[in-house]
């Protein structure tokens, strides 16, 4: 998802008007569209993805208010709020600038010296004024990215519920959107090292759904498991007590990644753009439909009987292997993928269980593992692809992330404390934390 | 919905290369777009209509696990993730190549030639390697097409829920979307002897909803109705358990018809069919409110009491009856249309469950009879639609899928089996087949 | 959102054709889009933005469902489906040309000349049979004003909602939709006096916002509170039954604004037009999460516990803070305006609470005070908006609804009544107005 052209970002362009270089609005081909044109199609693609991708911040709400115990829905969805309405504030105050350094670092190449707000052009621009005439407008791109930042955020919320406290949780996403996100996703899509070595992610297997991973998997080792999951060796099953939102959620992020992998095309303006972003919606929706019958058809035959949480992680891991390459796979290879990934569901959980990772509704399995799957796949399709390179990448960012984090989770734990108290565990966080139940009328069971 | 040219599909093109006309890149007109800038837009409708249909299999999923009773909510949810999935899955192995033999048919007009996997576009084709230049992108179509093959299969789970089988119900769903809707199809949209003959179905009233429908009916003819539903000449109500979920895919579905219908005028590229589609818009949600307001004016004045799930099956059966011609009709027409499918829903409820016909959702008189009734309304406003042509449309098509269905159910009723356990049934289908509830800690009366 | 060109409305265009004037296809500049596309992607921008807006339909009908208790819910999702399907047929009949009197007034800039109902161009129209070829399809445009008239009849449900008699309610929503809304609406989007003096509201923090929130108001005062609310000088809690539905409201209501504000820009093509558009995405995203997380912080501060309800109410007033102006103020400014509005919610709900004036769902506080503070908060961003007149506009549309809505409520109350009996409330309206439980299988404490 690199920007396409060199431009700087807005902020730059600000405080140094005369490093802008004039775009030629050059004569299009017969047949062309006009640039105009293009850049209205481009900035579309931005906003019509972009409101998708924000609409996946309601499905990881929906999912994961479906799949905890009713005890903590309510806190479930208030760190779902707010960690999109922090990531939102803190992308914009610093990680929108930190990311797109391009031609800007302070650092070759892992650092960008862009520090400070992110400013959109002004309003009511004509065609030489924008920043960017032959591309897209930078509000449709502040739009499009920020929306992928909140998405990493989203994917710790899931891992960590029902005994994370709120503030602390929240201090790390402000951590994880201003800085943690954007200075990796700047390795990759601001053109820092990871992208000259070649290191390939489409949509972001890695560099947005590993991160969340990764991020989840450290505060899961620190938070430790909730009380009673794992008792004399065996791994007690707490069932998610909303199974409709859940399966709402599911539906909701798979809609939401046409346009997290779709607008990640970048460009709209040209047949092939269009036709590209044809392909990827198409691949897209075949590997999410190939992670759920794999999903399906593997516990039919593991357990005699078809588990639908596997089979909505196995949909969305069937998803997040295809984002690494959406576009390159035909139809049959993009649904081989997906079904990868739904197994790798399916196989992890329990392992995650046995390893007394606590990690309540899969996104492990289905943002990390299944990540690292499809940044792997990459090699399958893409033939200037390397495996080594992949995995580079995918051991460079997992190591920042892995050690920030952990070190982020550490010092919250030494501070505020990251635990509810174990009476409040049991009890529940609505009750404890928030004094407000989710569904306050129902008897319970 | 017939694709605007004769182009062949993709795999015929691999195949044979020299078959393809080049396009000319025609000079537009003045104040006409470019050339590309029409295949973008195009190609664009496809994309956003395709999502859009695609969120309405979230709106059954949500429907359905609403109208059920909580012991069958997650089998469900598990079926609506399922067919789609697999719909996915066989529509791209077999169907889509069935459904668009255009100029390639087998037998004429009846059978196509064409058996095998979609093939899409190369990446990043250019203006000249474009399937279809002077259209759209041949991945925005089929991701499109398969969409609505998708909804057909929707529509059957409804009326079945609570008592099908999960298997035999999903090979089902795989015959429905590789052969039975592909085939009935392309003798319309594919340009077979239904189109020849005059058939009008610009969306689908008759070859999505009723399809659908007559499948639906063979389905639960075969099947018998719930154990209890019929006592003593009386009908037990069997109440869903979550009217909110029911209501709201009840708007999820109203938002994806937008696509359905919209995206139906197959291009946007000119002031025409911008407009056009602009009016199938305001078309298709003034059928929904008449159907709406319909129902409940109507159950107000049978029953002194509005009752909900007739308004929002009101809604859908307005939806359903202006999707063969959503064009046409003026504003007031579209809203009578509409308002003539919320009778029809308040009326024929009652009347299947005389006839002991025992449909879960009601999706037989929404889709099925709604669905007639939307086909033969075309000659409202369509001079040169002819009554007697639709009717040929709506029995070819009828006893087409309604021996095959029948044939289909029978079959699977002798070998597999379609119905569960007395035991189970009684018990619910969540513990018995999938030992896993939609909502296990509340307590239930 | 006042149409930029002085076109007539569809009906009188139909009955004079010669007063429309011939828009002259002037070739474009050098670069920019064909005439054809600038009219494509203008109406492009209604469809979508309407589509987004009649999802705000959905989203009012979960966040009031989830925030009124169990026994009403199958009422408050009726009131809603309801609500926007009278919306849709009246503001067909009377509304819309009501609305949009340009140059066509029976009153100097009060009243509109037009009574009747809207008039679509016809089908498959040139661009010389266009309306209004320089600007967008007559479809699109009443496609999206609809919907915001749909929007301001939502408003009112939630407030009223589980005392007001079904049919007295939706009675007032076709007065509201036919009349009361397009009038004023009429004196600033329709060209009308206040447009004239320079009163200054974008996407209608006051036009349509406020308006729902003044005609609640009166609803409120006139209904009075639900029996028990307020005791012995005392407030008792009712808690909503169902928070996961409200938080899904609110998201679906976040994703609609994107259509309502970035569509209220009723351009899209040109350069200019859609880097607004983008501003727009991102300046009410960010108003957005600044509510949310101001209301979160306040309610940590004042009761130790954070309230997601605040929370969910203080994200929408942020939203409907920014809808005045979406599109000059800076990221920042857009943050704090947003943020103000979700103090707004904290300190307004507990003052209503002590006025005894119940609000079932918090709409007054967010609708009607953060819309009066949105539409004062121009001054702020724009040095041509002026406090005296934003107030005068707020002040005689304030008048306005309240004189007209109380007169109505108070007719209403006098012929039909407006309340249920006291039994009726007590059980709840599910069972006794309409005899069907939203959750009949879930045990209540």
């Amino acid at each position: 998802m690199r920007k396409l052209t060199n431009s700087l970002p807005a902020l730059v362009l600000t405080l140094a008007p005369s490093l802008v270089l004039a775009d030629e609005a050059a004569t299009p081909a017969a047949g062309a569209a006009a640039t105009d044109t293009v850049f209205i199609l481009n900035s579309l693609l931005f906003l019509v993805g972009g409101f998708l991708v924000f609409w996946m911040a309601a499905g990881f709400a929906m999912l994961e208010a479906g799949l905890v115990r009713s005890k903590n829905v309510t806190m479930q969805l208030t760190k779902n709020v707010a960690l999109f309405s922090f990531a939102a504030i803190f992308y914009y105050l610093v990680g929108y600038n930190l990311m797109y350094p391009l031609g800007n670092w302070a650092l070759e190449g892992v650092l960008s010296s862009v520090w400070g707000p992110g400013v959109l052009e002004a309003v009511g621009i004509t065609a030489d004024q924008a920043d960017d005439y032959s591309y897209a407008s930078t509000g449709s791109d502040f739009f499009f990215q920020l929306m992928f930042c909140a998405t990493t955020a989203s994917i710790v919320s899931g891992t960590l519920a029902e005994r994370v406290k709120l503030w602390p949780f929240l201090i790390f996403t402000v951590i994880l959107t201003a800085v943690i996100y954007p200075l990796q996703a700047s390795w990759k899509w601001g053109g820092g090292f990871l992208d000259t070595m070649g290191f390939q992610d489409f949509a972001g297997s890695t560099v947005v759904h590993s991160v969340g991973g990764w991020a989840a998997l450290m505060g899961a080792l620190i938070l430790g498991p909730r009380i009673g999951k794992y008792k004399d060796g065996k791994t007690i099953p707490m069932p998610g007590s909303n199974l409709a939102l859940a399966t709402l959620g599911t539906f909701i992020l798979w809609l939401g990644w046409f346009g997290f992998n779709g607008g990640s095309q970048l460009a709209m303006g040209t047949v092939g753009d269009v036709a590209d972003i044809s392909r990827i919606f198409a691949n897209t929706n075949a590997a999410a439909a190939g992670g759920a019958v794999a999903a399906l058809l593997l516990t039919q035959f593991l357990f005699k009987k078809p588990d639908l949480t596997m089979v909505l992680n196995g949909a969305l891991a069937g998803l997040v292997s295809i984002t690494a390459e959406p576009l390159a796979p035909s139809l049959g290879l993009s649904t081989l993928i997906g079904a990868a990934g739904g197994v790798i569901v399916v196989v992890v959980v329990p392992m995650l269980d046995r390893l007394k990772i606590d990690d309540v509704v899969g996104a492990i399995p289905v943002h990390l593992v299944a990540g690292i799957w499809g940044t792997l796949a990459v090699v399958l399709s893409n033939a200037d692809a390397s495996l080594t390179t992949q995995l580079t990448g995918i051991a460079v960012i997992g190591a920042f992330v892995c050690s920030v984090s952990a070190a982020v989770w550490l010092v919250l734990r030494m501070t505020l404390g990251i635990r509810v108290d174990e009476e409040d565990e049991v009890n529940g966080l609505d009750t404890s934390e928030l004094g407000m139940e989710a569904y306050p009328e129902f008897s319970l069971s």
